[in-house]
Formats: C-alpha cells, structure tokens, sequence
C-alpha cells in the first residue's frame, strides 16, 4: 500500500488496518463510524511535488497515484478518469457580477459524470481484493461509473436503483452489462437491499459512505482544480450536496494539498442542496440532528432523504468556514441555460446546482464579489434529457421556405 | 496564415487565397467544386517534431495548431476539444478474434461527438472572419458542436435540422442559447434552406463540405491516434461514414503525417454505411454515379441519403486501398452492447457503426484477423437514448424485499 498509513474512524478515533475490504468502525457502526484514510504525508511530500508533476505526462486521476489508496504497481480501472478541463467562465462572471469565475466540467468523464472518479477507485480495490462482483445502490450516476469502469476491466456489476431514475442512466447501465435492480421505492430503499444483498453474497461494496476509499478518488477533482489553476486556489469553491461524499472529498483533496505544502492556503467550500430535498442544509443550519425528507426535486442525483455522509459535508463545511444554500427547481433549470448559453456547458441539473447556489448567495449577499470562485459542473445534462427540454423550450418548427423563415426570424429580432 | 499555402479545388485544380470566408470553387461549383488546404510541408516538418510534441503540454486539437488552417496568434473557440482515450480493447479484440484492436472514444469531446473538431475550426475561422453569426444544417452534431463551441466565446448560432434530430440533441442546441429551426423535410431540405439563408444574410458557414476548414479539424482525430499510439499506425483504421467527411479528414490526417515524416507507413480506410442509407456505399461498389437515397436508419447521425462530400469520402477508400461495407440497424445495436460489455463505452448508434463494419467486415473474410486496428467512436450513446434502451433492454424491476431478490438472480445465474 502506497503511502497509507492507516484508516481512522471519524467518530471515536479508532485506527484500522488499510484493507481493501475494510468498511466501516465495527465498534461505532455503519452510520455514524465512518472511515478517514490517514497517509503518510511526510513520505507523499517526496513524491508530489510541483516538478514532479509538471515532468508527469499521465493525464487522469492516477497522475496524483501517490495520495491515493492503491498499490503502486496494482491493477487499475482501464478507463481514462479524470483531468476534466477548468474554464475561466469569464461571461459568466460578468453576468453573476464577480471578479474571478473558474468552471470545472466533471461531465466529461468517461461515463459523464465525477462518480468515475469514485468508481475508477472501488474497481481498482476490487480489484485488489480478488472479487469479481461489484455492486452498489445509487441515483444513477455512481451506478453507471461503477458499471462503465467495472466493464473496462470485466468484473461483474449489480446495480440497485430507485425506480425514479432517468432513463439515459438506466440505458448507461444496461448497455455496460451490469445486472439492473430497480427497487420499487425510494433511494433509501434501494440502499437498504443493496446493503442485505452484498454482505449476503460476499459482493464488493461500492457503496460511497461505506466505503473508505470511494472519497479518495472524488478528492482528485480538487487535486485537478488546483494544478490547472497553478496552484492558486480560489476563495470559494462550490459544490452541489446530495449524500455528502462529493463535497467532503473535494475539501478533502484541499486539506492533503494544503497539508504537503503544494498550496498554501484553504478554499471555503459552498455547498448547495435542492430546496425540495436537504436535509444536510437544514442539519447545518439548524445546528441540530439530521432528520429524514422527502425527495421532491427535478436533481435527482442530489436526491437524497437519508444522506449517507453528512458527517463528511458538514465537516467540509464547517472546517473551511464555509457555508450552505438551498436552490428551488426554477433556479437550477435557470441556472442549466446560463451556464450553456456562456460556457457552451450543458449541465444536468444535480451537476448546475451549484451555479444557482452560487447566485443565489451573491444575490443574498452572503459573498463578497470581489472574490474569486469554482464551480464543479457534476454532471452532463445529457443524462437526463427530459429536464434539459424542460430548461430549454422547444424548437421552432417551419416549412423548408425561406419567406417562412423570414418572418419567423424578424419576428425574433434575428434578421 | 500559419503554414497554409493556398486552397485547391479537387476537381479542377485551380488555387485560391485561404481567406476564411472561403467556401467551394467558383468554377466547379458548390457540389463539385470542394477545396482542399495545402500546407508548406517544409515549414510544417521544422515546427511539428516528435521531440516538440513530447514537450507540448497542450491536450487539445490546438497541440496540432502548425498543422491546422489557423492564425499562430488568433483567437480560439474556447471549449477543449480533443485528445480524447484511445484504448487497448484486448477483451475485444477477443470476442472479434482480432489481434490487435484500439478504440478512440471521440463521445468524450465537450459536446460529446467528434463534430466538435470540426466546430471548434469553424468557431475559430468565424472569429478571424469577424463574423458575428454562425450556422449550419446538421442531423445533430455538428449542430450541437457548433452551438457549445459558438456559446463557449460568445456568437450566435441559427440552427437548421431534419425533424427527425433526436431529443437529446435539439436539448443541447436550445441550451446553448441557439437559434433552432427545425425544417420540416429530411436532412437535404435543411441543407437547403440554410444555404439559402445563409448567403442571403451573411452568416459564416459551418455546413461541413462547403466549409474548407472544418475537415482539418476532423482530422486531428487521426493525429491524436497516432501519437497516443506511439507513432505505429493500424493496419486499418475504420470511420462510420454519413456525409463523407469525417472519414475524408481523417484520411488528410495520415497524409499529412505521412507527409511530415512523423509516420512511416499509411493505414488502409475501412468505411461503414448503415444499410438502410448506403449512397457512398453503393457509389464505390459500382464504381458508377452517386444516387440519392432514402434516409432508412436509427442511426441518423449517418443517415444521409445525398452526401455532401462523396468525393472526399472515395478519395480515402482508394487511395488507401481501403474498403466499404454495410451494417444493420441490428448489427449497429449489437455492436452498442458489445461496446459498452467489453469497454465500457456507450456509443450513439452512427458512432459504433465502424465496430460493427469491422465485425461483420472480418466474417466475410475481407480483413485478416492477425492485422491490426482502430475504431474510432463519433458520439455518445447518451445523445440517443431511445435507441440505447432498444438496445439495451428494461432493468429487472422489484419491491424492496431480499427473498423476491434472491429468486430473481438465480432464475438468472447470478447468486
């Protein structure tokens, strides 16, 4: 094992074996002991330096090899993960009233969305770990970047999925041969079975809170931000939240490079719910427990009732100082347009959260201006076409005859 | 002008300016009458070595900038478009029972199709040009590269289609901010009409055969192959073919490697059509005339029963001594699986065509099995997903309850 040092249980300090198998603290449970994975920062510090990286011409996710949980000469995901490209949205700027903007597109990952950074890490520990089933419950796009990067090296996938997910994730799955579940109920339902049907039949868990190693590969999106920004991180970086483990793995990627020295300051981390599903929001705000809800919102991978990893999300929030926001629908299919009509981006509507969060804190004046900001882009928009059609309105619709066309133009004020 | 000597019209043979308003020859015509770009190969050798591209840290078409129709110092479509994974698919290349296979998966471009190497020239040259409208006709993909590309710097685009564009298509346009007409008729009268609206207001032209630029940006797809590979070019390199120019500029990227001295040896060309609408197909089999024909395929984004650069399309077949052959729409769904079983790539229905041209290209005995190959992938399997279902399947569907679970995956060899 590479530069880990052990793992640690978040909530009563306990250290365990770096297995590949390890889940969660058996003396604190699957809900509340969630695992850290501790490295030898003294030993990563050698290896990732800045020259080091700039003389590195492999361009994904196993680029920052030495602050991941894998054997150094192991086997790997065969999917090309990561380096997702950073914009200067510089129009975009201009519209949300800011000095700085950065956009990172993570919807040009292999399977689309930055569940693959994830995912590219549970194969490679399945790998590691001998099995040749992997398995997990999910929205849709853990389960599609599970079963993309389970394919490129020919494990076998089980998928449970709540019966609402979008028909463009569900084909992803089919097409890469996994075993589709679909659970009549909600994500939480199809959490629960997964779980029972795993520890059953001995199937590798993808299960991103129980599974320690899954964040590691989602800090990678921030390891990224960082190199392409020349190691200039910006005051605020922004997030959408559904189970927790996206935004605490960014700020975890923060925190390891602020730890081997490679930046010298910490971003604030934004994080943003749909109002109609956020409970991790209303736990931070309310400073109190975290209750169940409903999932009522049009972004279904940040859907989340009974998030499995607010620990993490709060932790990321509270460390950095940062803050939470919640964004109706109207807001993200808003934000979806503008990002597309600036960036030329097309976002799904979990992935553009954090554009409207961002606005909106700008318009509530929880942020100053003047600072710099980035935004994750989580997820392509053509996952989930319908709510793109939906944003977008439709086309027009003519006779091949170009005096139709005439008016139809000049009526828009196009000719 | 970077190293571009002067445009050549292919039939007659006289030179123009390479101004970048240019379109077709005047004295051949619009359909004939298509212009090639000639390069100072001499210039072109000193600038582009296997030693400055080892040091280019650029991962994009612009890597190849002393080999593309640009201005050193112009502006530039602003999205990263290129350097897409080219993988080893060794699971593959057993099922084929080939020894040799990579696939470049070209679904990975920014608005998820190989058209965005065509935009993102077009994009620049309507910069150089000072144009403030952009347009095209387009089944899709060229469309919705040129509207991410257009959005990514701030032009407008109006948008002529085929009504039958899939959904997720026309999502991306409107997203993008893009006027979009949707032309009652077939891919021809869309053609038509936006060559009429085009002269008559001004806009630059991104329809791909009348535009010289765009297939040298088709053609880094070919360049990027080529060096990730290691300079060691296929024996054969396979392209679904619609409108011709797509394999056309990937032929002039060997060439021009060829030329320059960074390959040594060129591949042979193998063209798929789908056979519901084959008119190139049919053109080099009887060595006769092209016919028009109907548009009878799901995979619409080849689906063009009067091809627009034919002539291009033939020039690669054979002056590579390369082949053409047709395919099914059930052969191209079959292939949809294969991929995405043994790679984990989701490809759209056109953009797995060359997989199964090459499968049933090597059942007929055509190709030898001990030869090596590419497939290059031209659009994501998430841009159709109506057709990835029909693909694919349904999910298995069931309560949440262990028991049902358990019956269910033994009826199917699972557990």
């Amino acid at each position: 094992m590479n530069n880990v040092s052990f793992l640690k249980c978040i909530k009563c300090g306990r250290e365990y074996p770096a297995t590949p198998e390890a889940t969660t603290c058996p003396a604190c449970g699957p809900v509340e002991g969630i695992l850290d994975v501790v490295y030898d920062y003294s030993q990563v510090k050698r290896e990732l330096t800045r020259e080091a990286l700039a003389q590195n011409q492999v361009y994904s996710i196993w680029r920052y090899s030495p602050l991941l949980p894998i054997l150094p000469q192991g086997p790997r995901s065969a999917l090309r993960v990561g380096w997702t490209p950073t914009y200067r949205g510089q129009r975009l700027a201009r519209e949300l009233g800011v000095r700085e903007l950065f956009i990172k597109d993570d919807g040009l990952n292999p399977t689309a969305s930055l569940k693959d950074r994830a995912s590219a890490l549970g194969v490679t520990k399945a790998l590691e770990a001998g099995a040749t089933t992997v398995a997990c419950a999910s929205t849709g796009n853990a389960a599609s970047s599970l079963a993309g990067n389970a394919a490129s090296v020919g494990l076998n996938t089980v998928i449970f999925l709540p019966e609402r997910a979008p028909a463009g994730k569900v084909a992803q799955l089919l097409m890469f041969g996994a075993t589709v579940v679909s659970v009549q109920g909600n994500y939480q339902d199809a959490f629960r079975l997964s779980s029972q049907a795993i520890s059953g039949w001995g199937w590798y868990n993808r299960n991103a809170a129980i599974n320690p190693y899954l964040v590691e590969g989602k800090k990678t999106v921030s390891l990224e931000m960082a190199e392409q920004l020349g190691w200039k991180v910006p005051d605020w970086v922004v997030f959408s939240v559904g189970d927790g483990c996206t935004i605490g793995g960014a700020w975890r990627g923060f925190v390891d490079l602020y730890e081997i020295g490679l930046i010298d300051r910490l971003p604030r981390m934004l994080g943003v719910q749909a109002a109609g599903c956020a409970p991790i929001y209303r736990a931070w705000k309310g400073k109190g427990p975290l209750l169940p809800e409903e999932e009522k919102t049009l972004a279904d991978s940040i859907a989340v009732g009974v998030p499995r990893n607010s620990q993490k999300a709060l932790r990321a929030i509270n460390d950095s100082q940062g803050l939470m926001i919640t964004v109706s629908d109207e807001e993200i299919l808003s934000a979806m347009r503008l990002l597309g009509r600036t960036l030329g981006i097309f976002g799904e509507p979990a992935g553009v959260a954090g554009v409207a969060g961002l606005k909106r804190a700008l318009e509530e004046g929880l942020l100053e201006p003047e600072q710099s900001f980035g935004v994750v882009i989580t997820g392509n928009g053509l996952k989930d076409v319908a709510n793109g059609i939906k944003a977008a309105g439709e086309p027009l619709q003519i006779p091949p005859d170009i005096q139709v066309l005439r008016e139809v133009l000049k009526k828009r004020g196009i000719v």
